[in-house]
């Protein structure tokens, strides 16, 4: 039997509002576990997958056996891997689901190989999992799970990544309510332009928000977490949306909105006291709902892709 | 003769490439002043011009006349301005002229009233010279007059000013090619709407910029002075564009644009040193053109608007 290890990736809320496609941020619950087996058969196997029955095991049309057969193929190497996937998150959730196997499966492998790529390559491994999950290669949801933190997507070509100031006392609330939201239906939905006035009121707030987290001005993040894009168009898929991020904010949040491309919905907040009044507001509310869900609290995620 | 007070405001370079309408930044110099007397005739005089044979004397159709209308009809005061304007900074020059002459009128004022309006009512004031000037009221420009520094329009409704961090060896070049752009003209030329995805790196770089800003990494503010909405399209209205940009980065500048709606255009540079090499380069370029020019170099001012 040949080595193994076990990588672990937590959830991530990416766009925070303004920020579509660019940022994102780590929590610290829910996470997947990707363990990997080191083998001589010179291919990827996904061998297991526990907590999802909705995956394939099919290496093409998984995004664990993806990143594995692009890493595998740059390090030039002979062996092939053998994986087995835990999922803590549910798929379609909008909290990065894909992007926490990517992360994991991209760090585990990394590690196996004896850590030859860097932290900014494998978030390059990572997003080929989210071209396969979504359709885009998008990084908002895999930097943050590999790298930790608040993570700027400055540029995509070349990959750009900036680490945001994590202002010591922001808490993060998300409520998934039970239904998916698939990203490339999400997407689908946008615009494919928009007018240069929506884009300067979206760049000004991108502007305040990263002003907002380097100088921990909490009243500015939440002025900052203003949508103008996508909040328009997609918060028509998620029931209840206006009526749970009103609750949010009635109850301290400092900004609210949809945690990627839904059905998750996320709040800010400052200090954890508020946090627990603030998710303490949003389950009530959906109970009255009565669609099932759950619901996380947590603070920033310093930490990224561990071995565990 | 009633009391009288004078007042400065600089020149200023606004968008900073990526940040169309939100960002701008103080220089040293050029700068207009603006000298009021009070008066009991309950109105508005423009009663001297000097630096410029182009600018109205009638109150309705001058900046400063603008201006001073509006904070007397906000004020309730029954007492009239006489105002002198001194202009050190061409209009149509891209840096800023009518929002220098914008500010020292509003600051002016304010100082004659008894400091009554807050810094932010001054900019909204100086925005109706904006409005004048241009056709649309915009703040990028009269904010950093006004307060100084480096500036950030979060929001426009309600107006929302952020004062961004200036990294202490931040140098900023200017070449002022001795020809007029019309803001209107200038913002006529550009597309009413943009696709998604320059939107998306767009506000990559606004973000990057930000960051970049606050946690003085000159590196990555260079990186994001990256213009994918105005500079395609103006650039064509200046003579040499893209040579006297290739050469300000050629001699060591962290990036170039085109200042404000143009023709001016701005390097910044990290170290008064380098930002020397810089002008040099960019004057030895302007010298094989043949076109008439005034180059200057000054570290960002902080103090905004005075008194003098």
């Amino acid at each position: 039997m040949g080595r193994k290890v076990r990588a672990k990736a937590t959830a991530t809320v990416s766009n925070l509002n303004c920020g579509f496609d660019i940022l994102g941020l780590a929590i610290r619950e829910p996470y997947d576990f990707v363990e990997l087996e080191m083998t001589d058969s010179g291919v990827v196997e996904i061998a297991g997958i526990k907590g999802c029955d909705s995956l394939s095991h099919d290496p093409e049309k998984n995004v664990v056996g993806v990143v594995l057969n692009a890493m595998i193929r740059k390090s030039g190497t002979k062996a092939g891997l053998r994986a087995f996937i835990e999922k803590g998150i549910t798929p379609g959730s909008g909290i990065g689901s894909s992007a926490a196997s990517s992360a994991a499966a991209a760090f585990a492998a990394n590690d196996l190989m004896g850590r030859i790529f860097s932290p900014k390559e494998l978030v390059t491994f990572a997003m080929e999992g989210e071209q396969l999950a979504s359709g885009t290669a998008h990084a908002d949801n895999v930097a943050p799970a590999l790298l930790g933190g608040i993570t700027l997507i400055r540029s995509y070509e070349p990959l750009d990544i900036v680490q945001v100031n994590v202002p010591p006392e922001l808490f993060c609330v998300v409520i998934h309510p039970d239904m998916e939201i698939k990203t490339s239906t999400a997407r689908a939905i946008l615009d494919k332009h928009i007018t240069l006035t929506t884009a300067v009121k979206q760049w000004g707030n991108v502007g305040g928000l990263i002003a907002g987290l380097f100088s921990e001005d909490y009243d500015l993040i939440g002025r900052s977490l203003t949508d103008h894009v996508a909040e328009p168009k997609r918060s028509a898929l998620i029931p209840g949306f206006h009526e749970l991020k009103k609750t949010a904010i009635q109850h301290g949040a400092l900004g609210a909105g949809i945690s990627g491309s839904g059905p998750a919905v996320f709040a800010l907040c400052r200090g954890e006291l508020s946090a627990k009044t603030v998710i303490s507001g949003m389950r009530a509310f959906m109970e009255t709902l009565g669609i099932k869900y759950n619901a996380y609290l947590s603070p920033v995620n310093r930490e990224g892709a561990t071995i565990c």
